[in-house]
């Protein structure tokens, strides 16, 4: 198995920046441990370590929006990963939006592109 | 300004994704500070805090690939920036290919997609 340089955080943990395969749209980045490095290579589904709630995570484990995982790239260093993921649900960020990037620098300011797919008080109640 | 929670990494750095503006390739991730953060929108060409050296980092300040930010997208956590950029040079990488995610994950072993668009050794000496 691909092993990567978890020693080179102080945390242990390692970006996964999560693309999709279709369009190459950044949707989000989490953390991974070797764990949830493990256990994506396994099921073929995008597993992070949860910082918030310090656990293994399931993307999509409580929204149903599972990553399917087409491809993955490991960087020069080994100590970033990219997922090429087949979004299911349409969207990756909690807040409904497509991708978790939907705010620009404009200005100076933040500036909101596009509109939610969901609404996440419906989806995690 | 736009402000970044920094506050939400142990070291006080967070991880800026660079992609290619054009294509939509993912380049390479690396880390910024408040103070790189602020050089990148001050002067619009990436900057970021090395971690090996320690210091304020002008991506391209050794080999002349120097990364031209056409727009910075910010993610709901206010903790991961994606720079989408012009890379100078044609390459990002400091082993001479144009993506450090130059290796794919291919039947539990790292394959290496593309051929360097430089030789390391001449550029940095």
């Amino acid at each position: 198995m691909v092993k990567l340089d978890f020693a080179k955080s102080v945390d242990g943990l390692l970006p996964a920046i999560v693309q999709d395969a279709e369009t190459g749209d950044v949707l989000m980045l989490a953390y991974i441990n070797d764990e949830s490095w493990c256990k994506t290579l396994e099921t073929g589904k995008a597993h992070f370590w949860s910082r918030s709630r310090n656990k293994l995570w399931l993307k999509g484990e409580s929204s149903g929006h599972v990553q399917v995982v087409k491809d993955i790239f490991v960087d020069c260093d080994q100590d970033t990963v990219v997922f090429k993921v087949e979004q299911l649900g349409g969207a990756a960020c909690h807040k409904g939006y497509r991708s978790c990037f939907f705010r620009r620098v404009t200005d100076g300011e933040l500036e909101v592109l596009g509109v939610p797919v969901f609404d996440p008080a419906k989806v995690y109640g």
